[in-house]
């Protein structure tokens, strides 16, 4: 069905995933699938950090990609509960995909070619869920982040970036 | 510091969540939120469905939405598992938000007005969360999807769309 006029400009801006130290999960985000943290919030029991994929060939100022912040798609928010990354006592965060607390599943990421991109992964140390040569969809793979959520990578590319 | 040169094409493609029954989310996410249900792929034992917004201003055909796939941001991911929908021993999904299962936070959608946003939602029924006038923080809201998934919805707009 036609969506409704009144949702003509609504957009799905981020997903948010608790994590347990950001220190690590950011270094991961950053170095390894190559996102940028465009922005933080810093509150007295928790801190909220945004990242997203810069899309504008460079173009932008750290000042604009904090402003993008609630105006464009594929934020991913990293929430951390001070305390949690030395806490001998958590036990850390459910992925989503075992019981109890199955629902949520994984984020995903395009990359233009799945075969390199795991290469590079490897080579960076990365957890496996499932390798490119495993199980029979040969096309994708799942590695996990430092928390263990699940991270589908899976061909494909933004269009208008030239590549 | 400056991403790999190896992820510039890289892209946050989609977010997955088990739901109980494709009816009443696709129906919800389509005519609560106006997302559009771009492309499904149904296996032997549960289906895909993806879902986004067209920020085309309808100028993209169902087949290019389709082919969009995996070539934009924004995406969400439904994976019904078939069964549960009749099951009267299914228990739900776990939203991620308490133990044990904490983990996924929420999805958050960008609207131009909170307020006028969170009225409409009302009027349909939704259920929330959080209003923007509990709490401290009043220019938010929270919503509940049918599977009890919060999300958030936040002022902001996409650029390029003229709004």
């Amino acid at each position: 069905m036609a969506p409704d006029p009144e949702t003509a400009n609504y957009a799905f801006n981020h997903t948010m995933i608790r994590v347990k130290d950001p220190k690590v999960s950011i270094k991961f985000y950053e170095e390894v699938l190559g996102m940028e943290l465009i922005s933080d919030a810093k509150f007295e029991s928790f801190t909220l950090y945004f990242l997203a994929f810069d899309h504008s060939g460079g173009k932008l100022t750290a000042e604009e990609k904090a402003e993008s912040r609630f105006s464009r798609e594929g934020v991913l928010e990293l929430t951390h509960n001070h305390g949690t990354e030395s806490d001998a006592s958590f036990k850390g965060y459910a992925s989503g995909n075992s019981d109890p607390g199955k629902g949520f599943g994984h984020i995903a990421i395009t990359v233009p070619d799945v075969e390199k991109a795991c290469q590079r992964f490897e080579k960076l140390g990365v957890t496996f869920k499932k390798k490119p040569s495993e199980g029979t969809m040969r096309h994708i793979a799942f590695i996990l982040d430092p928390d263990g959520y699940w991270i589908e990578v899976v061909p494909g590319k933004i269009e208008g970036l030239g590549n």
